[in-house]
């Protein structure tokens, strides 16, 4: 299988959630018009983007839905689960631990650090808060991945104590940027970011025609 | 004030936190090249990122720390509060309301709401989920911001209604592209993209030499 770029994974990841939806829906059988719609697809790349696994489709009949479904499931890595370290029990590592659509996902938190001694002993979602200070001792655990969801001071820190420990996948929370091996897979959540964009623009649309005078510092 | 790009706000977003950062290790002055670290950005682009909102900074001295983070608070609205619908009780919705990162930002939820009967009346986080039916009738209560943490076959119709309803501005949760008028922001934080997309990288790095067998679907 040649090398997929980002941008297919992202597109088998849309076609994988309109599977799910035209399933749910009762149906059999799929065209590749319906599988590109909403995402600004074209159908003819979304025949080029399956054939890449295998020609599933059969012309003029599409794709048969739970078929086309389960291969990407599979290529995907989504049929199989992730043991996770989760490290910061703050704000989002809370909401992580609240949030069961992750291990919907297949990702099971299996322990959790901190290096806040208000936070380490407590339990948060039937885990013991440890101390992140452990975590070379301990390894990874058999955990694959690790979830940093710490003050973006601590985040870099972190992610190599966790890639020393043995992880080959990071989801990072924190809102700057991480250095990792090139074996380590690396993907960023940067709701801040998103948050920070959206106050702007409301802002500005509010106060469209504010004025800064310059202000020496 | 000219018209500010998307990349722009994303780096004062950046500068904001550095500026944090060197603020709590209790420095006065901060120079061009310390603000540019990280994220790949030149100290010439911070200069000019910074003179679109006035000179705030001193040749060979740099910018104050305390001032420019004010400034930049200012400019991004992150000085002020938003009133916030959230639509979604279930994984996502409950995650959010129990993240106090989100009030931290400056969003205060002020109702919930959900179309499950069973969810309908209960109480989350101190707020009653409401029927989303009755959104259209209450309107927005003076809330500018909507967030929609529901699933993806619904997300395009709660947008809709959240735009009737007046919000100017939506956050959304659903993995989804959504369509909204020109006048109302729109963001969206995409975490099972996010986790999908770490789980394929995983998952092939794993077995590497995989094949697949075409297969006539």
């Amino acid at each position: 299988m040649a090398r997929i770029s980002e941008s297919t994974v992202r597109r088998l990841s849309h076609y994988y959630r309109v599977l799910a939806e035209v399933e749910a829906e009762g149906r059999r059988m799929i065209s590749s018009h319906r599988l590109a719609e909403r995402e600004g697809i074209t159908s003819a790349q979304v025949r080029k983007d399956l054939s890449c696994f295998g020609s599933f489709g059969r012309r003029g009949l599409g794709y048969n839905v739970q078929h086309l479904r389960g291969e990407i499931r599979s290529i995907l890595g989504l049929d199989r689960r992730w043991r996770v370290l989760l490290v910061g029990a703050g704000h989002i590592g809370s909401a992580l631990l609240a949030y069961r659509g992750f291990a919907a996902q297949g990702f099971d938190i299996v322990a959790v650090y901190d290096r806040d001694p208000s936070r380490i002993g407590q339990k948060n979602a039937g885990l013991v808060v440890q101390d992140i200070a452990d975590l070379p001792r301990a390894g990874a655990q058999g955990a694959e991945v690790g979830v940093i969801a710490t003050p973006i001071k601590s985040a870099q820190e972190v992610a190599d104590a966790l890639v020393a420990a043995g992880v080959r996948g990071i989801l990072n929370f924190a809102p700057r940027k991480l250095f990792v091996p090139a074996h380590v897979a690396l993907r960023t959540v940067d709701m801040t970011m998103e948050f920070e964009s959206l106050s702007f623009e409301l802002h500005q649309a509010r106060a469209p025609r504010r004025r800064r005078a310059p202000s020496g510092g």
